[in-house]
């Protein structure tokens, strides 16, 4: 009746552990994390100066993306390589662990000379081949929801990379596909209690595609949490409108501030550890 | 461009007053107010048992359907007129302002007698002929927003009301639907904060048929508070196993008092009257 | 497990029959019946144009709105009783049987008077209240599935009506809502050998709304006639360009006469009789 | 304001030609080509058996999956090389020209010696580095709709194809994802007249996905064709019940028969050539 195995609950959450430059940092049960950045890495000074931003501002995890899924093949893809260059750099400055996407079976090996969590995008989280390769590391995934994937979809997917031998699986919420145009997409904030109940993985959301609109990210981001979320994931930006990609639904330093505030007062309430990195 | 003009967002937010037995009762701008009941008026006995319940853990207002939209013909419909005169008892016994649903034009009359706040149900939308009758009235209305419609035909729905004389509007997301099928429908919380910008009517949020299972309705109704609903109406029912409809989504009554104090502290985290009863 | 008893299907498939100015016209198995006309009554020389027109161009019956359910309150809502008294001129010049949506049980009366079936439109399928007073009647109901409502919803609707004693069901599909944007609705064909499948009711199609853009209305009623449908519901309009409502997807004489040509010779193919009423 | 440069309408529509075995297939205008065999490449036998009895039908060309994509790790997931293998014997027993999804980049050269035509599933309809593969070579791509693609996601997926240099791209819809769960997906033909106005590139429909359901395959193929789709792609298995995958959903000879018969003559009536595959 259950078709996944290894994604069900099960008595204990997984807590998955990432060092980095000799520090650990925790995500699932009882950790709050945030994870924050560029939607997209855009050159070496400005990944630089957002790693450092976020990194002041409390965030755990650093994100960026090297490679960028487009929909169209004429919009700014991502600096690639070069973008992972600039990646390590900011990791190597801030301290901060580093999550990108990874697109293409192919580039997997580069990728993970830098990062220490790979990304799944929602276009690729029926990419069996990928989810396949990503099931023999053993390094953490963070897979995101497929737009129209349900539930049991979604577990299954987590289900290929863990049947690989690599249980490190982060499912991450970021909004899904209806008929309301009013917003970029709708957040689907059920299944943060709904996947409590049916699987030991832990959860995260990533408010900013899930909404597409910067307004909108500090409430939601809030009732994530609320709902029972293991952290967030935040785009980030430190000019917003001149960013490359995703500028509407990016924040400014001082609404990610805000945010953090908020955020950690209602992590604090649900019993979080509000800071998930012993720095 | 914006084709609604009085649902439209104005420099003071509207705070709807509901005098009860000497009483009053605030909906909107910082204050939380709490809707409770059963989802249908099911006896008398059973109506005056869960009033006492719900006013005893905080609840401000009453709920409980005395007229039930189902989908099937052969389903309890509701007691009708019998369930009009047992919520009266039970308004009566308790002090608490009573909202229920009017489905057909020619009830509201009745209904108007018993009721402090009529609701329009998420089937009845966009039954203008409806709308335009409570438009002419002077009673607060909880307008659901359809399974399937737009936030600008949720706003033009209450501009239907509004555009009568009756500006007393407060806006209720109930879950739309989706191609997911786990949970009965999907919450879109995210139409909280844009309620918000859009607009100054209050808007409170329905985690009960939001998501089908009461497992959920906690977390989500959290989670509504967090992301800035002024409200939230929650299913309780004295022995929901027992319950003529809806029961899997009701909370017992040990559960709405766990509710009640979990979203008591976010509320008050985001400044909110915690009671918005003056009792 | 089935939740209908009367809307499931019968050994053999329902014939409906209306007769109008002493002429005989049949909805169902082995007719192909043409709905056609403006979207909605506009004055008394615009309809008396448009049903002498479709009249020559071969439709069995006359549709147009006198009471329009408008997503706006302040777009045209029909002409009212006026548009009634304007259809019953029309009925009497061209002998045309008419068809006109009812959307409020106190206007039953007054549109029963002229019109020959009543249709229940998208909105109203879960207008349960109007549902049961059709359900007294003795007149065919066209019932519009709901935009959002499933199969199962849609013959539960029927149900009601039927579970009145009236059995005189015509369903109607008119296109559901989906993520895409780039047309009005997604008209859903499926549904046509599917209720083929489970009920005996006769099924007919608006492309019209259905697809909401007049170049894709030809293409659709074909394949909904070859789909199997018993019948299509057109917009049309003597000008497009001036109507009040719904402009984009009615057509003009010139393509309704090409339509006419062209779902007559797959009617044909599939044994239906071209001309369903015996004039 | 149109995204796509070459999937754009053009004054002549596509027409793509495959040669095999000395003989010259076409699909697109005035054309109609049917697709046709077994879900999955199952056995040698299986395939041959397939192949010969849709080949004897009309059909002009041969499809059959050695690479599935399955939703669970643990459902069957094709024969891979080896189901090549049974495809390129079956090619050369036939004649016909053969069509196979390829699911990863590193498949494409084994996967080009034997097929004709290269098959992108739903699911990697945004697998931007597949599609930039694909569009580096000379072999037609039948490039399928995603399950939740917008049709401007659609062209600029035939886009990201188109602007490496191969404009051979045949657009296929096979169902969209909708809340009505009756059916496995919402098959949608107001694509069909779209694309044809949209863009020059030939669509295809495939109705065995698009329903899930084989009752409903003939009613929708028939309904496809007088769309004015060019072409149709039929699951067809000799032995529907012990397909090892989508058994469901696949025609049995005699239906597949009855099915050729019926959408020949709406072809014929639309003044397609029945016959596409001159042999």
């Amino acid at each position: 009746m259950i078709p996944y195995k290894l994604a069900v609950r099960k008595d204990s959450s997984t807590i998955i552990q990432i060092s980095c430059q000799g520090r650990l940092c925790l995500i699932g049960e009882g950790n709050l994390t945030v994870i924050a950045g560029p939607c997209a890495v855009e050159s070496e000074e400005s990944i630089l100066i957002n790693a450092a931003l976020v990194k002041k501002m409390g965030a755990h995890i650093l994100r960026g993306g090297a490679y960028k899924p487009r929909t169209s093949p004429y919009s700014f893809p991502g600096l690639g390589e070069e973008g992972l260059k600039y990646l390590a750099l900011a990791k190597r400055e801030t301290g901060l662990p580093v999550v990108t996407e990874v697109l293409d079976v192919r580039d997997i090996e580069k990728v993970m000379e830098v990062a220490d969590l790979l990304q799944v995008g929602s276009r690729n989280m029926q990419n069996f081949p990928l989810l396949q390769e990503l099931g023999r590391l053993k390094v953490p995934v963070v897979l995101k929801r497929g737009f129209a994937a349900t539930v049991e979809e979604w577990l299954l997917a987590a289900e290929y990379i863990m049947s690989g031998g690599n249980h490190q699986v982060i499912l991450c919420e970021r909004g899904i596909r209806t008929f309301e145009s009013s917003t970029r997409n709708t957040v689907d904030l059920g299944v943060v209690p709904l996947i409590k109940e049916l699987s030991h993985l832990p959860i995260i959301v990533d408010p900013s595609h899930g909404t597409g609109r910067w307004q909108m990210v500090r409430p939601i981001a809030k009732a994530a949490i609320a709902a029972g979320a293991d952290g967030i994931m935040i785009e980030v930006h430190h000019n917003p409108r001149e960013a490359l990609s995703d500028g509407d639904q990016s924040l400014n330093p001082q609404n990610f501030a805000r945010l953090m505030t908020e955020v950690g007062r209602i992590a604090e309430m649900e019993g979080k550890r509000g800071v998930s990195c012993k720095l």
